[in-house]
């Protein structure tokens, strides 16, 4: 998981030195298209997809503004996975659902490249040291010192806020805009089955709910809870991004129903 | 082979999925950039494509506007390969070339992921079904019940009409547009070394035939038959479809010299 | 490496190609998005790269403006790895930095595909040949006659030129623009540890120098040493490219400082 964008030739370069270490190892894209420097994207992203892979399996994820600088690198064990990442707040998504059985931070240079870059550490840090920990070449307690992972940085929450007078309602943010123009909102329903009664984004207030795209009626935008759990908006067979003028960071406000059971 | 974008979380997510049931599956894209929601062009190029690929290869293909309503999932086995797709016409272009040894529609939940969206499909029941055929978990006659394979959705024929005045023409279609700008039509040369004597496109007669790029003037829209096996028109080093102004879906108007031997 | 756009379905068939005649190939992409038919930046992107992956590699690089013509195809050794390419100046990187120990032309028809186009070679000779390397089907002296390596094609140098007047200036080009508008050149510093002391390109002179993003000012063009071990420039969090009107063939001109030591 990287904002390299897909396709770079920095992602070919990290996987050619993935596989001078770990040949055996099967390396999967979550995706290099975060928007660039996007650590907040990043995180709902990570903490969007880590349930789908194998137990077992180490992520690097490479979204670091500060690259070079004097930030630290960790490495987190949770929910049976490791996970690499800048000490940016990538993890925080993560975290925020996972208690980790491990906290360290990456400084041992012998399991980095022979020469380290100051601006690419994807393929002279992030993907030597995530060879390693695939391969077994190397245990996880020994990339550096452990730390309390309560220090771990993590980003502004993206959770939504709550007030007292409004229970049902929420405040959020559009996360992430898939290909098709849906707007992905890091708002989740209070509980299983609660669907959203109205969501204001972009000036708009769409209070019409539907289930899945096929019936939804066309022109209209509408809301639903979306493959990776939260509020969605749509637009059937068109870009609601394009038609609503909303892009990624725009505030939703979300007002729900009482849960019903299904 | 989807719709979901190249680089799309989307496809990373099925990628997660299949690892996690069937680890040494070795999962290739074909592409993910099929214009959103159009089966016509994954057809197509399903139909371009699945012949390179090993036998008892399982390809799992969404293009799925009716994700999460009642439209079926058909498995097809042909031509030695499996063939996972919603049943909407996306295996239209296999189905014309090759005779199914297997028909059935999917529809054994226990085989899907335990939680299915009414919007991720893919993720939660094509990566799941696709990996278990692939790791030989579970016999294609597991998947639901046969189904004739007459009665699967065909989409409306990707093949050219030819009216009786001219026996030596055909009508069709720009099926897909490549990187290059080069304009693929659905029209195959009605026997084999017969070059296109004139295109009609995007209001142009191109009369002029080149076997290679290379040979082709500059500045000059041509014709050939390209690696598809269709009549396709390109412009020497720039994009056929900005300077004619043409894309996807438009019609195409071709008229063919007598075959030839070579 | 091809120039056939990331997610191509032309990518797709080389890999299904490949994965028929050597199934436990493991097959990475460097990178799809070469500027269509930039034989200098596919050059360019190689030769910063192979010394990445493992030993024995084969390197299947496909940008061909010439396919179908009578260009050759070359199979080179060098560095302990396999390069197959269009002989149109594409290995010219990999040969200014290493001494070929095999060159040979790929002629031999009995190990492409058995029908091959005349302007998809990628799936027809480059994807077949080099899977049969790669599964030790063949030996790379079976592809074709020998060649004289100082006879293979080489694209007019991607070197600074260096005039007697400024021994520590040099000339070159903006040879690469990444996802992050990055201004990739191919000037390489006259010594390690050498900094560029001002680099001229579209019409500014940018003296300020920084070793990574995180310390450079915000709003300010800058340079510094890149990831391939030439001069680049960037602007913090916002595309150079953009903000200097610069793109992928640029001229530029560097002056350095005197060597340090760090």
């Amino acid at each position: 998981l990287t904002d390299f964008g897909d396709g770079s030739v920095y992602v070919g370069a990290m996987k050619g030195v993935i596989a001078a270490i770990c040949p055996t190892a099967n390396v999967i894209d979550i995706t290099h298209g975060v928007e660039p420097q996007c650590v907040e994207e990043a995180a709902f992203l990570l903490a969007s997809a880590y349930r789908f892979f194998p137990p077992a399996t180490t992520f690097a994820c490479v979204v670091d503004p500060g690259v070079g600088s004097a930030r630290e690198i960790a490495l987190v064990e949770a929910a049976g996975r490791r996970f690499l990442a800048p000490d940016n707040g990538l993890l925080g998504g993560v975290l925020a659902r996972e208690t980790p059985t491990l906290a360290r931070h990456v400084r041992e240079r012998r399991f980095f490249l022979p020469e380290v870059s100051s601006t690419f550490h994807g393929r002279d840090i992030f993907a030597p040291v995530a060879a390693r920990l695939a391969a077994g070449e190397i245990a996880p307690e020994a990339v550096g010192p452990a730390v309390d992972p309560a220090r771990l940085v993590r980003i502004a929450p993206a959770r939504p806020e709550r007030s007292e007078a409004e229970s049902k309602g929420a405040i959020g943010r559009v996360v992430h805009v898939d290909r098709f123009g849906n707007l992905v909102t890091d708002v989740a329903p209070p509980a299983a089955g609660a669907a959203p009664r109205a969501v204001e984004v972009g000036g708009r207030r769409i209070e019409r709910f539907a289930r899945t795209y096929a019936e939804a009626p066309a022109g209209e935008p509408f809301t639903y809870i979306g493959s990776f759990g939260t509020v969605e908006v749509a637009l059937p067979s068109r870009s609601a991004a394009q038609a609503l003028g909303v892009g990624r960071g725009a505030p939703v406000r979300v007002q729900f129903e009482e849960a019903k059971t299904e």
